[in-house]
């Protein structure tokens, strides 16, 4: 399939114009819709929240008569079932759409496939997989659901440059500073859930929530990188933002009285393992037993619950035994690291607690995503594999 | 004091020229010289090696009758002294130039102002200052040398995601790619010396010289950059490359017999405190006695030693005992950190061993230099201090 140069500039378009669903259409993915007549574009969407019209709809409705003979480029396969909002696939047969490019294919099972096979059914021509990548990316959580039936995994963590999360005696606050904690805020945005472990709610009491105040600096820019034109003047409101579940690991239930994780100020879910029921500690918060032994939870089951909560993309805020443990078994998909400009020495707290390991080829390998300065310090995003060719050989000689 | 577009042209120019000598100047200063009628250079040179003309020589050799009346760039003031070469100077002068523009004056006692001043008694319209933070950086050492009486200390390491240097069973060959390898030679290559401790000796037996084989990728960029223009296609030979000094710190001669660094294959020198004396086994390399208590060598006395050995730079390639020592003790000018994208978990050797701060606001900042990757691992640099003001404020709220 060869796309023209025309196909590019309106599906990229319509990518950017996904992209400011990010924060807001939590379960739901970040769609956007670009119809035009030729290079001329007539109309345009995105969608916004759950329950509210897709994209396609505000794109239709912007086009009218012109999306006629158009053609329809979205960033996800359009939906063919009776969800909270009638079927786009109808709505673009209805409209008179003579081509429909599609970015990726919805792998929800209600969807997948179905949108493309009515559309086609209706005579008009369907191509698929224009900047199907990118397309996959800005909804990694919602493919990771179906495709894997878990979320996608990012562990955040910040560190001193010689992998110190905190000092010996457990002072942790403020290694980084407020730019790199406003970028945190960001990433917990466009979140489902942000989780703990018991270790960090006895050790720190975290609240585990979005911060409206933080919002403002953080939210202007666009989450495509600085590149991206057009979207430093689209702020998500704060009130529209989709607030994360708040998700804690506290096998045996030993989440104090008081603690802010308890205070019901958002939704809430505590696992715990299935030695033990909650008590009235726990009223203002759900709790769900689920498999472990020796005191520690099944990941993968916690996964496949957080999954059945509808929730994309986790967030994992934790101390090195429970981060160490997403990265023993093998379950982490990103790693969001900051890095601030000092050193805390030997004696302070490791960034992950993990078996030794005896052999170099042993180690895991990571490759890089991203590497930016968030005011001090620096910010690293990496995720699991080997590094791609595209760096180049590695031997310089 | 103003400066022209063109005088920073020129003296932009005399700076990349200088800088070609890095590796080869050793123990002199790199030193580039333009000579100009208005905005057209008609001569250049910089300088090439320790008892080799300065970079003025070459500069009025290439102008020869076009000097007189001309403007002369110097990166560094003109000598003034009979050292191996006669007073550039007094060349200047003969030469018939009108004006000089000097980037940093020479703070070499035999020097310092007295080519300025030599300069201005024969009439030339002597200025000083253009780009003389770029001349200083560029002779760090040999202003750190003569200024404070002490190289400047590069502290080097390399350090998995997790600042871990090593497993802990001590395995830590490639830790990074050969890319950072080999770009580890090219900042030894400009050192005057390389230093170590006895621990490492005793963990790695390391050679610390310079390989040639891994010089021809290293040296090709400039030093200054990738912006650099004009010099990627001046390669140092590696015949003209100074072999740095080999340095061991082993306060009570453990050193064994047949280890790499008494192979007398480059200058050696080893630091012991004054209860013991060398033995046979060190009859190819130098030892010097300095002060030390409980085994451990005074860092102070050691680098005011290595100055009186004409050390400009030194890199510390030692383990997190050494390092953290030199950090300790506040000696430390810059770090050079490499990090490979892995992690290798908190059994494995930390970066520093530091006596453990009890509270945040103890930690000492740095501030960045420089972060690019380097084949797939990202090289940082750091100094001590505050950041600037330049990056903004970091408050975004």
């Amino acid at each position: 399939m060869s796309f023209s140069a025309i196909d590019h500039l309106h599906m990229a378009q319509a990518l950017r114009l996904a992209e400011r669903g990010l924060y807001t259409t939590q379960p739901n993915p970040r769609v956007g819709c670009v119809i035009a007549q030729g290079g001329e574009p007539v109309g345009s969407g995105w969608h916004r929240r759950a329950g509210g019209p897709h994209a396609e709809v505000f794109a239709l409705r912007e086009a009218g008569e012109r999306a006629r003979g158009a053609t329809a480029y979205v960033t996800l396969e359009p939906c063919a079932h009776h969800g909270r909002t009638p079927p786009c696939a109808d709505a673009l047969v209805a409209a008179g759409v003579a081509r429909v490019v599609i970015a990726a294919e919805d792998p929800f099972p209600a969807v997948a496939g179905r949108g493309i096979a009515r559309l086609r059914a209706a005579g008009i021509a369907v191509e698929t997989g224009l900047m199907r990548e990118a397309a996959r990316e800005l909804n990694l959580g919602f493919f990771s659901r179906f495709e894997r039936g878990r979320p996608f995994v990012r562990v955040k963590l910040a560190m001193s440059l010689d992998g110190r999360t905190a000092l010996g005696n457990g002072e942790s606050k403020w290694i980084t500073g407020a730019a790199a904690r406003a970028d945190v805020q960001r990433w917990r945005a466009r979140s489902s859930a942000i989780l703990t472990g018991i270790g960090t709610v006895l050790a720190d009491d975290p609240r585990l929530t979005l911060r409206p105040a933080d919002f403002r600096g953080a939210f202007v820019a666009s989450e495509m990188g600085d590149a991206a034109p057009g979207l430093a003047d689209v702020e998500t409101p704060p009130g529209a933002i989709v607030q994360p579940l708040r998700v804690v690991l506290d096998g045996r239930l030993r989440t104090p009285d008081g603690s802010h994780v308890l205070d019901g100020s958002v939704p809430t879910l505590i696992f715990h393992d299935e030695t033990v029921r909650p008590d009235g500690r726990f009223a203002r918060v759900s709790c769900e037993p689920v498999p472990g032994h020796d005191g520690r939870l099944d990941l993968s089951a916690v996964l496949a619950r957080l999954a059945a909560h509808a929730c994309n993309e986790v967030q994992v805020e934790a101390g090195a035994r429970l981060s160490g443990a997403w990265l023993e078994a093998g379950l982490v998909d990103e790693i969001l690291l900051y890095v601030a400009p000092t050193f805390l020495g030997d004696a302070a707290r490791p960034l992950f607690v993990l078996p030794p390991l005896t052999d170099m080829s042993a180690r895991r390998p990571l490759r890089w995503l991203d590497r930016r300065m968030i005011g001090e310090d620096v910010r690293l995003r990496l995720r699991p594999g080997a590094a791609a060719d595209e760096a180049g050989p590695r031997d310089p000689a």
